[in-house]
């Protein structure tokens, strides 16, 4: 008996590097691996190799932090380099203490550290930044990939998140291409036929989370081929997951 | 080629009634379905059954809400025996306005209506309550899926929880028994062979996000069996994943 949802890992990606054609490198490491491309798969790949294949990378030492950058690096005991990149790639800092700094990001995603990660990074002083527009980049990655004859139903770019209220960090989609990121049942009836209301799932998320069991964070598995998934709407942007200020009551 | 980690749905479990021995029906239900209980397989239960199978349901013609609760539902546009079910289950009202109702539970989870839901719930006014006690619910459970000789790794009692931020809802654990919720890479050191610090994954959440993959809202499948899971901890409950309110910037 065949799962119904089928998840693989890719091993063999080599270090990725800045201009790295990444769908290429993809397609290549799935043969190496023996992996089967059927209708419907979903390619999960890290933000982290995204980032570096776009050259999203930036060297702490060339930073000149600002008196502000400096003065909230000091009481979160951050590097002040650090602080000054993390407030460059936001637009708003939602909370800062305790050691902690959740901003809002350039494209809307509330997270720690704007997702500037030195974890996994070459180069001793080295972190990478968010893609600029990541559904742009899962754009780019599917059409690649189907350029390449790998028949990819969708790309979903996943970062760890933090979140309110429960401990430990789980993955998130940042960007998608090819799937609704948010699947609606509002209108569709349970099974005593009375209305689901008011009930939207993140797929895309779930989407990220499941991918994540098999990327540990030390074991550098940045690609994970998801296969099997119901049949999802094929529109959609990740921004879509960004639940507007105005309807936010935890900002 | 084998995929790395697959999830199962079952789709031929009855539907669940008061009293009714779960681990019992989950395996007969595999059996039915040709499902092959490997090694490490951990049987991801949605909350609804639990709370079926446990009587954890209240009809709600028979409740008489208070004059707090009256007020209450009035300002939210909510029913009021639907509120005072509500704040029953609550330890502290987190928000209240714009229709939403988020409170602490008497466990601890922070959710919307104290996970007080009425889809899928035979009975014109019923609606299923979180169990009493969703850690020990799932330990039951494990413990009697192996005394019916089905050797599963852990159970994850899941829910389906909003969170701040991010549109859409995703599934969380919110009962464990068998693995550990968290996985600590602190000390761990990346490929570059820099110390990992600060990430703690919640697996459990992300096991209980995947398997919602397949259970759908409307689609009627409350049990998802996973395999593949990298060797996690093997102790620790879902309370785990409660952030304390004095570590928690955002209540």
């Amino acid at each position: 008996m065949n799962a119904d949802l089928r998840l693989t890992a890719l091993r063999s990606l080599p270090e990725v590097e800045n201009g790295a054609d990444l769908a290429q490198l993809i397609v290549a490491a799935a043969a190496y691996e023996g992996f089967t491309w059927e209708p419907g798969v979903v390619v999960v790949a890290a933000q982290k190799i995204v980032s570096k294949a776009e050259g999203q990378v930036v060297d702490l030492a060339s930073i000149d932090p600002s008196p502000k950058a400096r003065e909230m690096a000091r009481k979160l005991q951050k590097d002040a380099s650090l602080v000054e990149v993390i407030l460059r790639e936001s637009r708003r800092v939602v909370r800062s203490e305790r050691g902690v700094l959740v901003v809002e990001t350039h494209h809307g995603w509330v997270c720690a550290n704007a997702g500037v990660d030195q974890s996994n990074v070459p180069g001793e002083n080295c972190a990478t930044l968010l893609p600029r527009d990541p559904d742009a980049s899962a754009a780019r990655l599917l059409d690649r990939l189907r350029a390449l004859d790998a028949p990819a139903s969708g790309v979903v770019i996943s970062d760890t998140f933090g979140r309110p209220w429960r401990n430990g960090l789980a993955n998130v989609a940042i960007g998608v291409a090819g799937i609704s990121p948010l699947e609606d049942y509002r209108g569709r009836r349970d099974r005593q036929g009375r209305l689901l209301k008011g009930t939207i799932v993140a797929v895309a998320d779930e989407v990220a989370a499941a991918a994540e069991l098999l990327m540990g964070k030390a074991e550098g598995v940045p690609v994970v081929m998801v296969a099997g998934l119901r049949s999802l709407g094929r529109d959609g942007v990740a921004t879509d997951l960004i639940r507007p200020a105005a309807e936010d009551l935890f900002r």
